[in-house]
C-alpha cells in the first residue's frame, strides 16, 4: 500500500508573507525518510470556509493529510473546529490536556487565561499527541480511508511533536515501524560525503541512507523498516558504525540536535568551563550557546571585542601586535583566547578574528580570512580559514561559519581529551 | 474591483522539502503592499498531470495566478508546456529570448548548451519578462478573467523579476502605481495599535493602513493607489504624520529595517560609541548590532556575564550586591552597565539580566523577568520588564524581546539627545 500525503498548512501570517512555511520543508524531509510521498503543499489563511474547501479537497486527492497551525485560542481553534466538521466528529473536552496546560503555566510562572483551556477540546476518539514544547495538543485520527495529523504551528512545537509523537502513530499504519538516526558531519561539503559513502549509498535498501546539506554541515539520515524498534535498530547500528569508520572525527554525533548542544555536553560532562573572545562574530558563539537551557553549567561568558581597543584593554592583546600583525591575523586570536581564558577565569577559550564583509578590510584582507584560536590548560591552537567563497550572503554566512568552525574546534579538543 | 491572488510553486525538490518555499513568501509580502490580497499558496512536484489539476483549481478560486519553478532546461520548460495547454495556447519562438540566452551565457563565459535556447519559446501574445538575473524569461498573459504570470524558481530570480518586472504588468491592470511606506513601532502590542488608530483605520479608503504584529513590533504599512509615485506619497505623507502624532515615541522609523539599524546610526550620526553587559541575553544584542555592516563605527564590544563570577570581576559588580539582591536584580543591572562603561571605555552602555527560562531561576523569579539598565555620560536608567506571558518558546522569546527592549531603551535615549 503506497500512501500519499497532503500538508496542509493553516494561517493568515503566511498568506501575508511573515514567515515561510518552514514546517512543510521540515515535515517534508521527516515523510520522505518515513518513505511517504508528498503530493502537495498547502496554504489556506485564517478563513473557514476556505479552510473547509481546502481540506475536502485535500482528502480527495491523498490520503494522508497533515494540518499545520490554526490551534490555539488566538485562532479561535479553527483547524479543529473546522476539520472536525468535514469528518462528521465532535470535540469533546480532555481533562488531562487540561492538566498539562494548567502544568505548563505553573512551571514557567505565569497566570494562564481561561481560553487556553480551549486546546483542551478534541476530536472525539482521537489519538492526543501531547505538546511538551508548548500549550496547545496535537492529535491524530482515522476516518475511512483518511489519516488525518493535527500539528501545532510554531516550529519549535510542530516539528518535535511530529517526530515524537506523530510519527510513533504513523508507524503503526504500516504493520511495523520506521526508524531513523541522523549521523550530523561538520567539516565536510556534502559531495564530498557522497564520494565516499556513494557505494555504500547505493548498495543499501533497508536501511536506506539519506544526505542533507545545511550551512557547513551534512546531516545523514538512516531509515529502517522492521517488525519492531529493536529489529530496526539491529539494522541501523552497523551502517552508522560503517559511516563513523569512513568519515571519522568529522562525525561529530547521532540524534544530537547541533554543534553546540554537543559542546555544552561535552563541557559539563568533563566539568569543564569555557569563555569566548569575539571579534566578526560578535557574540554569535555566545549567543548560539546560550540558546541552550542549562548553559550556564559551563559557559562562564564572553568578551566581544569589535574594535582594537577593547582586544587591548580587556584582552590584554599587545598594541604592537595589532599594529605589527592587524587585528585579523593569527598572533590576535592567540592572543584575544589567553587573554579571554585570563580574563573570564575559565578552563577553555576560544577566539576569533576575521573578515565578515562585505568589504575587505583595511589591511586588504579579503571577505572570509578568519583565524580561530583554541586556549585550552596546556596550549593554544591557531586554525586559518577561508570562508568568503560562496556566492551571496557572504557577511551572514561567514559569521554562522567561523561560529561553527570554533565550536568544532571545541568539539575536538574534548574529543581528544577522554572519552565522551 | 477586487483581485485574488494564488501561488502555485512547481517543484519536486519543494516537496522533497530540500529547501523552504521563500519565494511564496516574499512574492506575499511584494503582493501585500501592492493592495493584492493572497489567498492560496501550493506546491506540486514536477508531474504533468498534478500540476494541471492544480493549475485548473486555482484558476477557478483566485483571478490572478502566479508561478514559480518549472521553467528552465532540467524539467523540460514544464510549467510553460502545461499552462499553454490549460489556456489553450501555444509556443511560438522568441528570437530577442534567444539572443539574451546567449548574450548571459558569453557575459559569465560558459558555454551554452542548445537545450538552454528552449528556454526562449514562450506563450504567443504574452508580455515577456526579461530575466537579468539569469537564463528562464518569465511571462505574463491575460486570457479570460484571468491573469497569469510565471516566473523562475530560484528565489535570486524569482523576487528581482517579480518586482521589476511583473509589478510593472500588473500595474496596468490597475490603472496608476500602489505604493506604500511602513511605519515601524515598538513597545505596543497590535491591538492598542488597532485601538489608537481604528477610527481612521476605518475611514481611510487610500491610502489604506494595515497593521502587523511581529515580536513586539508592530508593522503599519500605508498603501496608496494613484496616477503616479509622486501623488501617492502626497496621500501617504499626511497619514505617516498623523500616526506619528497619535503614537509618538512608540514609532520607531519610517521605511526603516530595524529596531538595531536605527540605533546603529543614531549612534553614527551623534558620534557616539555603544558597549552592551549581557547575561540573560548572552550576546544576543551584540550578535544583532554585528548583524549590520559598519557596525565598528559605534560598536565598541560586550561583556558577556553569564555566571556572577563575571559580573564580579570583569564588570565589578560587588559580590555583596549579588548576594543581597540576585543577579536578577534592577541593582545588579545597574552596576553592570556602570561596570561595562568604564571596561569598554564606551559613550552608552547597556545592560541586561533577566530569567530566560525555561524554568524559574533559584530565587523562584518567574521566567521573562527582567531588568535592562543604560548607562549614558548623565545617568544610569533602569527598566523592569515582564516578559513571560506568551504561550510558547519562552526561552527564545523572552531572550529576543529583552534584546530589543535594552535596544529600544538606547534609541530613546539618542532621541531625546538631540534631533535625528
Amino acid at each position: 500500500m503506497s500512501h500519499t500525503v497532503e500538508i496542509l498548512s493553516v494561517g493568515t501570517e503566511l498568506l501575508l508573507g511573515s514567515i515561510a512555511n518552514t514546517d512543510a520543508r521540515d515535515l517534508s524531509v521527516e515523510l520522505a525518510a518515513l518513505g511517504l510521498d508528498v503530493h502537495y503543499h498547502s496554504v489556506v489563511g485564517d478563513n473557514p470556509k476556505r479552510l473547509r474547501e481546502a481540506v475536502e479537497l485535500a482528502r480527495g486527492r491523498a490520503d494522508i493529510l497533515i494540518t499545520t497551525g490554526g490551534l490555539g485560542p488566538t485562532c479561535d481553534d479553527l483547524t479543529k473546529q473546522v476539520l472536525v466538521e468535514a469528518f462528521g466528529k465532535k470535540l469533546v473536552f480532555c481533562p488531562a490536556c487540561a492538566q498539562q496546560i494548567r502544568d505548563y503555566f505553573a512551571r514557567i510562572g505565569r497566570e494562564m487565561t481561561q481560553n487556553n483551556l480551549q486546546q483542551a477540546w478534541l476530536p472525539e476518539g482521537c489519538t492526543v499527541l501531547d505538546n511538551a514544547w508548548g500549550t496547545a495538543p496535537g492529535c491524530a485520527f482515522q476516518s475511512g480511508a483518511s489519516y488525518v495529523v493535527m500539528l501545532p504551528g510554531p516550529p519549535g512545537e510542530c516539528i518535535p511533536m511530529f517526530r515524537e509523537r506523530a510519527v510513533p502513530w504513523l508507524a503503526k499504519l504500516r504493520e511495523g515501524v520506521i526508524h531513523s538516526r541522523v549521523v550530523r558531519i561538520f567539516g565536510m561539503g556534502e559531495s564530498e560525503v557522497e564520494s565516499i559513502l556513494r557505494t555504500r549509498m547505493n548498495q543499501l535498501v533497508n536501511p536506506t541512507l539519506a544526505p542533507y546539506a545545511k550551512e557547513g554541515e551534512v546531516e545523514l539520515r538512516i531509515t529502517a523498516k522492521a517488525a519492531d524498534l529493536a529489529k530496526a535498530e539491529e539494522l541501523i547500528v552497523p551502517v552508522e558504525g560503517e559511516i563513523r569508520r569512513l568519515l571519522g572525527r568529522r562525525v561529530y554525533g547521532t540524534d544530537v540536535p547541533n554543534l553546540e548542544q554537543v559542546v555544552l555536553d561535552g563541557l559539563k560532562y568533563r566539568k569543564l568551563t569555557l569563555g569566548t573572545a569575539e571579534s566578526c562574530t560578535g557574540g554569535l558563539i555566545a549567543k548560539r550557546l546560550t540558546d541552550l537551557p542549562g548553559a550556564s553549567a559551563a559557559m562562564k561568558g564572553s568578551v566581544v571585542s569589535y574594535t582594537n581597543e577593547v582586544k587591548e584593554q580587556v584582552l590584554g592583546v599587545p598594541r604592537k601586535m595589532l599594529d605589527q600583525h592587524g587585528a585579523v591575523s593569527g598572533e590576535v586570536a592567540r592572543a584575544m583566547a589567553y587573554g579571554a581564558r585570563r580574563v573570564l577565569d575559565c578552563d577553555i577559550a576560544v577566539a576569533v578574528t576575521g573578515v565578515a564583509g562585505p568589504e575587505r578590510d583595511e589591511r586588504d584582507n579579503p571577505v572570509g580570512l578568519v583565524y580561530v584560536a583554541l586556549a585550552t590548560p596546556g596550549e593554544i591552537r591557531v586554525t586559518r580559514l577561508e570562508l568568503g567563497s560562496g556566492p551571496t550572503y557572504a557577511r551572514e554566512r561567514v559569521r554562522n561559519l567561523a561560529a561553527s568552525n570554533a565550536l568544532d574546534m571545541i568539539r575536538h579538543y574534548l574529543e581528544e581529551s577522554g572519552a565522551q
